[in-house]
C-alpha cells in the first residue's frame, strides 16, 4: 500500500510542469542488455544449450533458495534462523557461486539417483563487480551435470568432450582445459608432509599460481600458513608440472608419489580419463596441470578449468589472502570450470545417501564480454531481429492490402513486417530494410495488384522479380533457407 | 564469511553418523521444475518466441530494479530512500506485476524513440501464491511492446493478432479477446455523471464484474464509493454491452455517449482497430466489452485481455475491496492483457518527452499449469531429452569402440548418448530408449565391426538394418527429419 501510494505520488509529480529533477541509475554491477546484445547472448545461448542436448541433457529449472530446518536439540533456535538466512540471503547475494548446491539439495529432496541434466540460470555475486570484465552482480550460469553410479571417468570424460566443443563452436579464440585431481592433490601434499589439517588451506595458496608467481606463493604457504621452507619446495616441484597422459605414467612411478593410495587412485583415473580423451578427439586442449587446485571444497575427485589463451583482459588482483574467495578471483581468461563431487548430495540427504555426481559450470558473461568486443571491433552488422521480410507499398491508399498480405506470410509462419504508418514512403521502407537487414521486400503497388502478383525485391542486389500471389510463400521460404 | 563458516558446519554436519535430524523446504509458493515440466515449458516459451519473431521483434533484457534521485529541494531525503527501497522491494516482491514500468524507464534513459521488443522475465508478486492455480511468488512473464509514434491502431492491432496466432498455436481451448478503451471508459463515466475524481476508483470497481454479478458490483459502487443510484444504474447499461465493430458504431450514434468527444475517438479507433483485425483474420475471438476496466493506472487508449472459456479453474476470490489488487485478482482463466500507454516513458524521462507504446503481457505460469495438466490426463508420454540415437554394444568389452563412434555422431550434430558402464546389457540399452523415446539405437558388435557396418535398430518396429559406418550419419539424420 506505502508502495502504491508512492507511485501515485511519483505518477503525480510526472505531470507537472514544475517537476523536479530527478536521475535514474542502476545498480552497480547490474545492466540493461538492448537487442543488439541480446542477439549476440542468444547466439551463445543457443550454442551452449544445443551442445547440452546434443549430449542427451534434459533441463531443469531449481530454486536457488531454500529453507533448511535443523530440528535436533543440540541446534539452538538462533542456528536455524541463520541458516534460513544465509539461504535467502544466498540468492541476492551469496559469496560464492554455488548453484551445484540447489542441484544437490534438489536430488535429496526427491530422492533422485540418476540423472542428466542442464540449468541455466541467473545468479547473484556479491563482491566488487567489475563490469568491463564480464564481472557483474547479476549474471547467467550453465551448468550440465551427471549424477549416477557409473563406470569410472566416462562421464566425466563427456563433461570435459562438452567444454571442449563449446568454446570450439564459440570461437573465441585458442584455449586450454586444465586437469587435476583432488586426491591427487592430497596425496601430494600428505607425501611432502603438509599436515592433514592444512590440507584445505594450502590447497587454497596453489589455486593462486595462475595469478601469482611461485615465490610469492611459496611465500604465503612459509610465512602464512606455517609450512617448512623444505615441505614448500617439494609441493613445488609437482606444481610446477603439466603434461598429459605420460605425466600421469611419470608420477605413477615417482617413488615418492606412489606412497599415497590416494594420489595413485587419482593418476590412474586421469589415466583412463586420457584414454577417453582420446577417443573423443579432445587431447589437443587438455593439460593435466598439478597447480590447478579449484577453490571449492566439495570437490571430491577430478577438477578441470577451461582458460581462454589470448582475452586481453587485465589479470586479476587477489581479493582476499584467506583464499575464502578464490571462486571469486577467477584466473584470467577461466571460462568454465567443474569437477566431481561426490559427497555434496549426502549433505542434504536425511539418511546420507550419496549420489556421485560430475558436472561442469560455463561462464556465459565472459564468454558474451568477448564476443561483443569481437562483434563491435568486426564490420558485420548484428542484425536484432530476424525478420525475412518486409511488405512494402509502392503508393498510398494500400495499408489494407499490406495488411491482407502480411496476415498471410504470418500465417504461413514467415517472418514479416511492415511499417505502422498509413502511407509510407517507399524510399523509407526500403531504408528500413537496408538499416535492419532484413532480406526482402514484397512490393505491392496498383499494377501488381491487378496482375495478381507482387514484386519481389533482393535488398543485397536490388533485383526485383514479379512473383504471383499464389507461389509467393514458397519462393520467400526458398530464398531465405538458401541463405 | 559467516555463511561460509556455517556452511563448513553444515558439511562437518553431513559427515556424522549422529547427524542432526533436518527438514528441507523450498519458500512457500515457489517450485522446481523437472525435466518434464520444463520440456512443456519450453513448448510454451517457445511457441511464444516464434511469434514474437514472427512479428519482428528484437529481444531486450531489463533490469527490473533500479534507483531514481529525486533531488528537487522540496523532496527530502527521506522519500528519496523509500523510492530506492520501494524499486528494490520492487524487484522481490511487486504489490503489481508491473513490467512496462522498467520497458519505460530503459526507453527514458537511452532515449529510445522507436523499438519493437519482447522480453522474458522471472518476475515476483508479494500476495498470496496459489499454486494449483499456476498463482507464484516467482514467475515468468513474457512481454511484448511496440514504441514510436505511429498511425493510429496499426500496432495495436498487431498486439492482439499476436495474442490470437499464440493462443491458437498453444491449443489449450477455446479463447476470447476482450477489448476496450481508457476513453471510452472515462468518457462513459463522465456523461453517466460519475464525479472526476471517482474514475479511477470506478474503474476499478467495474473491473471486478468478471468475477461478481452487477448486483454486487453496483452495490460497491453506491454504498462504498457513493455514487447515487441512478448513475450506477447508467453506468450498468452500458456496462452489460458487447459486441463487435457493429456496437461502436451503435454506440456513435447514442445520444449520451457522442456528447464526450472522448469517448468518440476512442470509438473511432475501436472502429478502425477491428476493420484492422478483420484483415489480420482474428475477429472470430475478439468482443469489444464496455465491462473491461484492468486495474493498471497506466494505460491511456485501447486496453485488451484474453480469458480462457473453460478451464477448470475455481474462481478468484476478491481480496481487497478498494480495488488496488485488482491486476493480482485476474479473471478466471485471463491469460494475457495488455494496452496502450503513452504517457509511461514521459514519467521517467527529465523532460517529460511521451513515447507512445502499445503492448502485450502473456502469463506463462497459468497456460503452463494447463499444458501441464493435459499432458498428465493424456496417455502421451512427454519426452525430457531430444536424443536421437542411443550408441549400444551388443557384446561385451566394446566402449572404446563405442566411444569412437558416438565422437563421430557428436562431431556431425547429432544428438546421441550411451550407458556410462563399460559392458551393459543390450536389454538394458534398449529399456533405456524405450522408456525416454529414443527413436533409434545404433548396435555395435564384433561382427558388426569386421564388417564395417552398424546394426541401426527402429526401437518403435524393432526393425534392425545394418548400415555402413559411411552411411551411418546420412541415415540417422534421413530418419530423423522424417519423424
Amino acid at each position: 500500500k506505502e508502495v502504491a501510494k508512492l507511485l501515485e505520488l511519483k505518477a503525480h509529480l510526472g505531470g507537472d510542469d514544475g517537476r523536479p529533477q530527478f536521475v535514474l541509475k542502476t545498480a552497480k554491477g547490474t545492466r540493461d542488455y538492448n537487442p543488439k546484445q541480446m542477439a549476440i547472448r542468444e547466439k551463445v545461448f543457443t550454442t551452449i544449450i544445443s551442445c547440452f542436448k546434443r549430449h542427451g541433457a534434459g533441463c531443469v529449472s531449481l530454486l536457488l533458495m531454500f529453507l533448511i530446518t535443523i530440528s535436533k536439540a543440540t541446534f539452538n533456535h538462533c542456528l536455524l534462523i541463520i541458516f534460513f538466512f544465509q539461504m535467502t540471503f544466498y540468492q541476492l547475494h551469496t559469496v560464492r557461486v554455488r548453484v551445484k548446491v540447489p542441484f544437490a539439495r534438489y536430488l535429496a529432496m526427491n530422492k533422485i539417483t540418476n540423472i542428466k541434466r542442464y540449468h541455466i540460470a541467473k545468479v547473484y555475486r556479491r563482491d566488487n563487480p567489475a563490469m568491463t570484465r564480464g564481472r557483474y552482480r547479476e549474471f547467467y550460469q550453465c551448468d550440465f551435470d551427471i549424477a549416477g553410479q557409473y563406470d569410472a571417468m566416462i562421464p566425466d570424460a563427456e563433461c570435459l568432450k562438452i567444454v571442449h566443443e563449446i568454446l570450439s563452436e564459440l570461437d573465441i579464440g585458442d584455449f586450454r582445459i586444465k586437469v587435476n585431481d583432488r586426491r591427487i592433490l592430497d596425496g601430494m601434499f600428505a607425501v611432502c608432509g603438509v599436515p592433514d589439517d592444512k590440507f584445505r588451506t594450502i590447497c587454497s595458496t596453489v589455486d593462486k599460481l595462475d595469478k601469482l608467481p611461485w615465490e610469492d606463493v611459496k611465500k604465503e604457504m612459509v610465512q602464512e600458513k606455517g609450512l617448512s621452507e623444505d615441505v614448500a619446495d617439494q609441493i613445488g616441484v609437482y606444481v610446477g608440472m603439466q603434461g598429459g597422459m605420460d605425466l600421469a605414467e611419470r608420477l605413477l612411478q615417482d617413488q615418492k608419489m606412489c606412497q599415497s593410495k590416494q594420489a595413485c587412485a587419482g593418476l590412474t583415473d586421469i589415466k583412463l580419463l586420457f584414454s577417453y580423451l582420446q577417443l573423443f578427439q579432445a587431447t589437443d586442449k587438455v593439460v593435466f596441470d598439478l597447480s590447478l587446485a579449484r577453490g571449492l571444497d566439495y570437490y571430491t575427485g577430478i577438477i578441470y578449468e577451461a582458460v581462454l589463451s589470448q582475452t586481453g583482459v587485465a589479470p586479476v588482483a587477489t581479493e582476499s589472502s584467506n583464499g575464502a574467495l578464490t571462486e571469486e578471483c577467477v584466473t584470467v581468461g577461466s571460462v568454465a570450470g567443474g569437477g566431481r563431487y561426490d559427497g555434496l548430495v549426502g549433505m542434504f540427504d536425511p539418511k546420507a545417501r550419496k549420489v556421485p555426481c560430475v558436472g561442469v559450470s560455463i561462464g556465459i558473461e565472459r564468454i558474451f564480454s568477448i564476443m561483443e568486443q569481437k562483434a563491435e571491433a568486426s564490420a558485420e552488422k548484428v542484425r536484432t531481429t530476424e525478420v525475412q521480410v518486409m511488405v512494402a507499398a509502392a503508393q498510398k491508399n494500400l495499408l489494407e492490402e499490406r495488411l491482407r498480405l502480411i496476415t498471410e506470410l504470418w500465417n504461413a509462419g514467415i517472418k514479416a513486417e511492415l511499417m505502422y504508418k498509413r502511407n509510407p514512403k517507399l524510399l523509407s521502407q526500403l531504408q528500413h530494410c537496408e538499416e535492419t537487414g532484413i532480406p526482402l521486400v514484397a512490393i505491392l503497388g496498383e499494377q501488381e495488384l491487378k496482375n495478381g502478383v507482387v514484386k519481389l525485391r533482393d535488398v543485397a542486389t536490388r533485383d526485383e522479380v514479379d512473383v504471383s500471389r499464389a507461389e509467393l510463400i514458397a519462393e520467400i521460404k526458398r530464398r531465405t533457407s538458401e541463405a
